[in-house]
């Protein structure tokens, strides 16, 4: 067994939970992952599947160990609710909003990071996880101040100044495509296929509609269903535009967003390289900061809040 | 028994097919629907469908009975495939473009009227069922040109010249409630209830939103998340807010298309009253032609053509 670690680290979203073991000189001496994300848990069941992710992290009996967890599991169908910071909100303000689960037996000593919400009427929006990344990325990109961008289920649109979150917009583009690919009648057209040596013409056609005309969206959506049938494109052609026309809509969306200023695109390689290129058509220059990093660097950055 | 029809007319659609027995003056003497749509059907299963439909309509022996079919039925995934007539596009020449299945051992002799297709690089589109309401219109609406909506699962947008079809678009509208309100997180929101007080109240919010910004739909779809989770929106003000949002956005995509004249909106009573709503704000004016009757007066008009 290696040496135990002083705290551990915990990214606990809707499908999924991560949790890294901090060591005495902030290095990752374990990480551990779990399909037992916010969507399948009820309150009660956290401090079993928190215990039993890291049962064979620590010893028994010993000191408390922290453990600093954002996400979802302080939602209010979480673990336990640790109320919206609203925006304009100071990042470093974090640690000072989370709140304490009960977890009895146990060495381990549970905090929830509170989410984010901008009760801006019209501009409604709430977020749970990306301000821990957003706290981060002023370690991973110090003194960045300007548009990030976040790619996801539910990516995020954020106006940063330095660790002030000045406004943020959230688009449904991923949940959109999840949801059109698996129950429309687009599903004909991708027939299941992913990938394929078509994938990038489709998506790259896909990026130019969207960004061109993202209005039209509602309309666009239909191009691929004809396009399978009129035009023989292939299910990797359709599944790279229909990918290529959401992210180009929700880039056609943001555009006002778009400045001269570099953007930060926080997310995983494959979807930050898309949204890279999506941004570029747009006008845009992005720099891809790794979303897995720009998590671990926040927990730490909040952890130092106290 | 009534007296025999003379045809049968039949729109075969995808989740469900309605027949009714046309007498020697044109009138309706019976109709019959059922749930066996092109969906649910191998293609082998239609002439038992049809005929066992009809069963109690017709005695076993006698002269063979026209069925004019419009419609899915004659989709590649259909009963047979009916070719499509390719924008622009005469409505006259709808009939000749029938194809007649096999229906051995009946006195049943089917035909299936063509669906319209648009090759046009970026705007190719299909329909199938429309095409057979648009004629319709011709006898509903006499000498009405100008710009249709037809509202639904797959709204189809028309512009018209007597009766020649010169472009058409297809917007996912109703496919998008659908797939949104059942699969999506904003089901959370919707909680299942589609009605109640604050509805319309929601439904002019969307509207509002959708045609006033139509290129923020994926942006704003996730008002509806956040409606319920800042401003305690209640689910029928949720379900209305998002139906307004994707028809107003729909409304919005089409917006260069909403000219001077008269819009005809072809469709059910409900869906028809929420577009024309939404036309008025957008600065059009509507008049509602029911979808029903402009099919029955299409399949009639098709059949005098022999």
């Amino acid at each position: 067994m290696t040496t135990e670690a002083d705290w551990v680290a915990v990214d606990w979203g809707t499908s999924n939970l991560r949790a890294w073991g901090i060591g005495p000189g902030g290095d990752v001496v374990f990480s551990r992952m779990s399909d037992q994300g916010m969507s399948r848990l009820t309150p009660d069941a956290y401090p079993r599947v928190l215990g039993g992710l890291l049962a064979g992290d620590f010893a028994p009996t010993g000191p408390r160990i922290d453990v600093l967890i954002c996400g979802m599991a302080g939602a209010r169908q979480g673990w336990m609710e640790a109320p919206y910071l609203e925006t304009p909100a100071d990042l470093g303000a974090l640690a000072a909003g989370a709140v304490a689960p009960a977890m009895p037996e146990a060495r381990l000593s549970p905090r929830i990071l509170p989410g984010m919400c901008q009760r801006l009427v019209g501009a409604e929006d709430v977020m749970r996880g990306e301000e821990t990344q957003l706290l981060g990325l002023g370690t991973l990109w110090p003194g960045f101040s300007g548009v990030v961008c976040m790619p996801g289920t539910h990516s995020k649109w954020v106006q940063l100044a330095g660790r002030r979150v000045q406004r943020f917009a959230t688009a449904m583009t991923g949940e959109l495509f999840e949801v059109l690919r698996t129950h429309s009648v687009l599903r004909h057209s991708l027939g299941g296929q992913m990938q394929g040596p078509n994938r990038d013409e489709g998506f790259s056609a896909g990026l130019a509609a969207g960004i061109g005309a993202p209005q039209k969206l509602p309309v666009a959506l239909f191009k691929v269903r004809a396009g399978s049938l009129l035009s023989g494109r292939t299910p990797d052609w359709c599944a790279g535009f229909l990918s290529g026309l959401l992210i180009g809509s929700e880039i056609g969306a943001q555009r006002d967003w778009i400045g001269e200023g570099e953007i930060a695109v926080v997310g995983d390689a494959g979807l930050g390289d898309l949204y890279a290129k999506g941004l570029g058509v747009a006008g845009g220059k992005a720099r891809i900061v790794d979303g897995a990093e720009a998590t671990l660097a926040g927990l730490k950055a909040a952890r130092q809040q106290g």
